[in-house]
């Protein structure tokens, strides 16, 4: 009802009359005043004018599900959304639900986190109100073995709502961090459940820096407000997040992870670097020289061979 | 407390007097009554004599954590074991733990489940005390592109501890079910938890049909009991198929994948058969000649082509 409410007012642009929303609505009068005084103790601003009726000016400064689903216009993800202004991480959370029977597409997000995680059991800087920290629970008819297509697949789809929302010019370090420079902009995490011949369930989590200043972010890190000096609507690019996963979702599903390679060539900043990876099957150092068809980092060490990487960290070396 | 009177009446063999067994256990004789009093409830029967004191003459057949801890020997696997009369499925349980923390090596095990589950979201038939329904708790260290791998091995586990300790010969179809002749004994399963560069936990989930009668079993089926025509002690093949479990579980991490796949080889009853892979990339039919390191079934098709199967159900032909 509340999301009903809020969405005819701010689809009206100016007044609507008590007497209009009650007919859109079909609830009393009282009953709309009510849900509006509710709304503005929840930050949203509404004015209210006698003769006019009420008029929408703004939402309050959080991922509430009525705010990310307004013409959010996906087919899959986000028709189920879990708000929390604080959890452990929405990564325990998700991976929960998905135990429980989650359906596809259900989204945990928060406005903060007090273990959020990051890659190899790090943790994710999680400042109140400032990031977007968000995971989606996907059902791919995919092998176990596959899963690796769905991180790189995130990692495509993060920087391309990034860049194209923000105008900025993000790139991937292998395997799906989001760097501005050598900055981190944005993580992506998987987590999967699979049986022996199919998974049951992924989490991707997506972690990112949005409005934070850098005091309240590790080293090495930035932020879109950082990047552009602009304060951005958190709402809106989760939004653009979620349309941009759906895509390539779609496009993993028809087309297979051709085409999410060649896209995730174009954004690396890896490739064609002469990089250390840091692995506990051993380190390795030489050129970034391509991606295997698994979504593998191959590289050429100084006496010509080539060496697949399938996990650990990089360091982009000169 | 229970459990160390169970375990000192069983290695005495012969009767203890209460005051020996209140002395080794360090509780009043009084006590001791009153725990022998709960474990007859429970269908152990001991025998109390004036002036002899207590002697142990047998267990109830159930698979009590008490009986399969009684010189088990195992130094990872059943440290924790939670037994219940009847679940939904010890898949179901055990994930949950797994995804609660708990610590490698739990097992749960059961005397029936309302909802056994098989490969490929089939069921596993679980007649009440008939059965040995377990799952064990795994954490390797292992990428979860190498997962297969303890299918496998947990499929050489069970066809070795059941081989030698009722003495049949049982074989394995890829990829894990254990049969007599075409009849199959035993099944495993395995669910797992894993982020993009590391396993969290394995479920490996083992059901054997151990004293059933064919009609209580589906179509295809044998038990233990009907191949060698006797009533085994579950809780005997139990802790043999731990102690094996664990044996092949260190071999894997010492020596690696290698000798699995060579004893897996000698168990086998798929290669050198005629057969047919019904998979949803594609039915596959010719003989099955190799498996590769990974676990892969290679079938040579009627053109000498070789293909290469990583899931589906194997039909062995002719």
């Amino acid at each position: 009802m509340r999301n009903k409410i809020v969405h005819f007012l701010k689809s009206a642009g100016g007044y609507l009359s008590g007497e209009e929303i009650s007919r859109h609505i079909k609830i009393s009068r009282a009953g709309i005043w009510k849900y509006i005084q509710e709304l503005r103790e929840d930050g949203y601003d509404i004015v209210a004018v006698p003769h006019l009726g009420y008029r929408y000016l703004s939402s309050p400064d959080r991922l509430l599900p009525v705010e990310i689903l307004f013409e959010l216009g996906t087919k899959i993800l986000g028709k189920d959304i879990r708000h929390f202004d604080s959890l452990t991480s929405t990564m325990d959370v998700a991976f929960q639900l998905g135990v429980e029977g989650a359906c596809e597409g259900t989204v945990v997000c928060a406005e903060s986190q007090t273990k959020g995680k990051g890659r190899l059991g790090r943790s994710w800087a999680s400042p109140k109100g400032k990031g977007i920290y968000m995971s989606v629970i996907l059902r791919p008819a995919l092998l176990p073995s596959d899963l690796t297509q769905l991180t790189l697949l995130s990692s495509v789809a993060v920087c391309e709502a990034v860049n194209k929302f923000c105008n900025i010019a993000a790139k991937i370090k292998w395997p799906n961090d989001i760097l501005v420079g050598d900055k981190k902009l944005a993580g992506i995490l998987t987590e999967s459940s699979a049986e022996m011949d199919r998974v049951r369930f992924i989490v991707v989590g997506i972690g990112i820096n949005v409005n934070a200043s850098l005091s309240q972010l590790p080293p090495h890190s930035t932020s879109i407000k950082n990047e552009t000096g602009q304060k951005i609507s958190r709402v809106v690019l989760m939004q653009e997040v979620l349309r941009s996963l759906e895509r390539w979702y779609a496009v993993l599903g028809k087309d297979g992870f051709a085409p999410v390679i060649a896209r995730w060539k174009q954004l690396s900043s890896t490739l064609g670097h002469h990089v250390r990876v840091i692995d506990p099957s051993g380190d390795v150092e030489g050129e970034a020289v391509d991606l295997d068809e698994n979504g593998g980092l191959i590289i050429r060490d100084d006496n010509g061979l080539k060496i697949k990487r399938m996990s650990g960290d990089v360091v982009h070396i000169g």
